[in-house]
């Protein structure tokens, strides 16, 4: 109820949650037992605006706000945070593309992105640093017109599926001695390793370590400036702790709704377990805790729609919402009994993917320590 | 940073802020050592719309929205707890007397109210009872063209200095077998006894138990239908919770305001303690909850100024803002150290005054209950 | 640290976790993505008491008390949860059987339990009403020298692997108006119906509804007296609750120790995070519950072997020790960021496993519940 | 419940109740308002080891485990956070002077201390260091036979009521370099500035700020060795740690049977308010968190007997059941309704005392660190 939304807006949603009830929710069980995706599913989320929708009209997009596409997230979360994951990922790589790459790029790589015809991931996180960009040890030397890969990128989503990987390395040329550049690394060329990894959350997103050695991509695969990654990776991560935040808000929701459903149904000593008061406790507790996720995403959406720097608000929001999702979808396990462990219902699925969303794009423990030093001018890090 | 405020909104605010931190701040210490409270205070205030502000122009008023009475209250919870209290209290028995009150008693009540040139307190609270209006024992006894009230007013806020009292009371007449009115009850001529009360809490706002023995009334004293009261006291809920909700909001960002000013200055082993992680967690959590908390009440208040039946917005951003303002306040004593306890520093005293948010109006608990039922449909009561 | 053993108890403890280290430890991935267990291990432990060890020596058991039981849980939980639930169900049967069963029950079927050649479950639980014994609706009709059993049988333990179970029915007879009783009932006689259920947690442990339809069993399975199941099933609650508190606090210890050790290894920003005070105060809170829950457990032993009724003792025992246990494993998958979701390793399967503790043998609510009237002596629940 | 203690301790634990009861229990509120405190009562308490009871018996003692010592100062945070906080400086200042005084110190300083004739303080803290010691800065100048003090000590116990002061100085002579050293203080002869402060905690403590300029003492005031008192300070921080758990769980325990007692007999909506679920809730929370922290507590007084390197045991006692009494005494408040925060009533009392647990003798934050230190071997202080 918190978020004001335009008239537009709302029809929008509307029409994305009908598609989502039609032809996203009977199919998620299947997948999820399977541990595959539909991707054919996000070629008919094209015209909600889903891939590139935050890209302007005359390249492709629909020059969506953050709000609108914070909406947008939302919904992907309600149903199916494996989704959510997919179409973050995805347009991350579109954007990347659109705001780094040549026109030749864009022709190979963006404009079958924005038509469902290529996967792409994204590999900045490493086995030993985690997805610090300052730690980062793959490197890419150059050597004539190419440069050679060495190293290893860990827990990339959609990693099992993606048909080119988009890899932050540590590069070594004539002008550059160690700083961080983009490359597009095509699986069926370039052959590097990829190692499914089995996970409890998120378990139809295609994680997978991927393992680079003596790589060769060639040069125009370099994606924007060489040696100029870090400050763009550094760009992104705002709205990217707001993508993940308005999905969880969505989780949380869909625990909440169906728990309030069930506390109304199922009795247990002679009436329905809603109007126990230990349950009415976990019921409004999951309410203000979703209320508030959802208050403070949108919140830092509008103050990104404002052009403002939104540090503070984006990393609370994150931490806040994917810490909310996850005790929302833990009190409506509880809510449910024995019921919430069973695979059969989708309560399960929620618990364990909400748990997913604390440690990606900065842990909890990272988001604390950005805000604080935001909010105090002084770092606590080092 | 969360709340959208038209331009005119944030100049009353700034102008507020002024004269607060002038007039009020300085004489905060005083009072709270005293026990006593500036009433002069409240006529000053009057300008900035504090007496009568959601009165239509026509009747005195300023004809405020919730949301800028909301933001006005939030200023009042910065500064003073007890100037919030006191505020609220007053303009409850202005919109009483305003929307009950007949030409007679507007003239004597009402106009002195808007010219703080009276004082008024509302008993409705009773010892055996709490703030449940169905359990009110008081009773009035007509007798010819008089009432005669007999039974006892318990936490009653501004007791102490009221020239006049509205009490509820169990009414018994001829059509009337024990429903509820509201009385006009002048402590001059009633002589109703009065027991000022010493608690932890909100120490300037004069609370009393108000004894009734035999105390009789003129029949012109009665405010509103007889019997009519349960429904009117009713119908004021929802504002008053958002009020409350408004007041703590503020209270728990001085609370911040100041841990952050503390932390970046006070020094421990060698550096700011700001730049401890453990304290950085303290002001980021701090931030998150007076940020929810706050989103909470103003969707609480838009929500009131749509017309929306608005019962579980209003219950939720009560007890979450409460809950919030003194963990926040907690917090900022845990950030503070030994100084604050201190009864120097204005720490202690909104630690201790934050914890009377979660009483009034309806406990936490209470409020769960209400949320409860609204959500699920279903009463935990009975 | 929290718990004075005997010398015997820690010799036997040492024992035992040697034995867990080297036949336990290394089978448990395979069987957990099998979804299978092995049942020999339960044999080869027979020697240190985990079949039958309560029991009298002179009837095959070997007489520990319920400070030595627990502690042979404990380490039962921290290594393998599903071990300990099975170790739990095993010796729920063994002591049913030891207690009420006839000279021939005692042949058929506890001299095999306490062999390792029969495998056993206990059906109390039902679709509709949960672990409510009052509220079971299955029903067993007296006909001629038989019963004839009709109904469901919910969230089986090894329901799945069981040679028999014992059901708890609802019994109509000459003498009998629906009162409880216990049938011991064989799968390749009764030949009822079992359908395995898929849980997120204690993958191994063959979990499964069990359907009953016109199922036809001898007057001589009968366990124990015609109708007087119900005391019998409420007399072991107090054991089964400490149990399962016991297998917790192991499972939070491994949590933690796996934390300490990855804490003090895994680098990041150039020293081991457990440098940073984020993480230290993940630690000492996951220790600080710990101690905690295993306090509390022991001290419920000790009262059950005093011979106590220590109704509140258990109940508050496990109530904390299994929402400790897997409270300490969320932060112990915090601190081990994206490994902690990785099935190759421990920490997701205790994250997953412990958060099947909250609402078997009576959920978090239900102790509440129960732990309040013992302390209050009101009733909460009706 | 959870403790074990022997018939000898039940029987003294048992007649100290008796006493409290008699003799304390009446009188606390007289000294509450008037912010004083019943020294007499220190000289009454004497027989039952409340005087220099750890002290060996030929020394004038008791010979008292630390168990049994810390069941005593468990009775005083039962009745009087003020009373155990006064006995806890008294013993210090006797343990130190048993420890290091010479035999002219004893008789001068210590006998009187075990007669209740006179009154000691402690000054370690300092405005701008707090409790660490390697912080101080107040310093003593060798000259000739005298030391001259210069500095001032903050948030001293006592310090309004003491005759004498031990206090804490970095020395500066021919041996020493700025070493810590300790020295008695003689109020009447030094005659430093003695300047009260007010705070919101243990308001009869008599908590003073201490100024010495250029405060002359006589070099027999030196107590223990020049510059030694750094490791000495640090060797008594265990102890110092348990006692002040102690307190906190018998307020706690106060807390917790004021509001099961309030709760049987309150009523609302017409039944005993502890038959509501809501308030059931709090009463196990509290009922849990206070035998975890008796437990906590008494394990970490055990292993000092055991004579154990106990750091990490009393830092999580000390931490924990500090957090765990004001928790305890939040809900208790709660529960209370409106009384609870009235000043005749002693909640109010107990929730401000027990704030005052978490910041003194190493605050929360603190002993985080240093548990986690022990714990992971690793320091998150610098």
């Amino acid at each position: 109820m918190a978020v004001d939304l335009s008239p537009e807006q709302e029809l929008l949603r509307d029409n994305v949650r009908r598609f989502m009830e039609r032809e996203v929710a009977p199919v998620i069980n299947r997948h999820e037992a399977a541990k595959s995706f539909p991707f054919e599913l996000l070629g008919a989320m094209r015209e909600f605006g889903y891939l590139g929708g935050r890209l302007p009209e005359e390249d492709g997009g629909f020059g969506l706000d953050y709000v609108t596409w914070g909406m947008l997230l939302e919904q992907t979360g309600y149903y199916w945070m494996s989704l959510r994951t997919l179409v973050n990922i995805t347009n991350g790589a579109i954007n990347r593309l659109h705001a780094f790459g040549t026109a030749e790029q864009k022709e190979r790589f963006l404009k079958p992105l924005l038509e469902n015809t290529r996967r792409a991931c994204f590999g900045l996180t490493e086995p030993d640093t985690g997805s610090n960009a300052a730690g980062v040890q793959m490197r890419a030397d150059r050597r004539g017109d190419s440069y050679v890969l060495n190293g290893r990128k860990m827990w990339i989503t959609n990693g099992a599926n993606a048909d080119f990987a988009i890899v932050i390395a540590r590069t070594f040329s004539e002008t550059c001695d160690g700083q961080l550049s983009a490359f597009i690394v095509e699986r069926e060329v370039a052959n590097y390793d990829v190692r499914p990894l089995d996970t409890m959350v998120l378990r139809c997103t295609g994680t997978a370590e991927l393992g680079f050695s003596d790589v060769s991509i060639p040069r125009e695969n370099l994606l924007g400036e060489e040696g100029g990654a870090f400050r763009n990776v550094l760009k992104g991560l705002n709205a990217a702790r707001v993508n993940i935040a308005m999905g969880a808000v969505g989780a949380a929701q869909a625990a909440l709704d169906l728990s309030v459903e069930y506390a109304r149904t199922r009795k247990q000593f002679g009436k329905p377990i809603g109007s126990f008061q230990l349950i009415q406790k976990h019921i409004v507790d999951m309410t203000i805790r979703t209320e508030a996720a959802r208050a403070l995403s949108y919140n830092a959406a509008t103050a990104l729609d404002r052009g403002r720097d939104a540090r503070t608000e984006c990393s609370i929001a994150k931490l806040y919402a994917t810490e909310a999702a996850h005790e929302v979808a833990n009190m409506a396990l509880q809510v449910h009994g024995g019921l919430g462990y069973s695979t059969d219902y989708p309560i399960e699925r929620i618990f364990r993917d909400t748990r997913g969303g604390m440690i990606p794009e900065g842990t909890t423990e990272i988001q604390t320590l950005i805000a604080g030093r935001e909010i105090l001018g002084l770092s606590a890090l080092t």
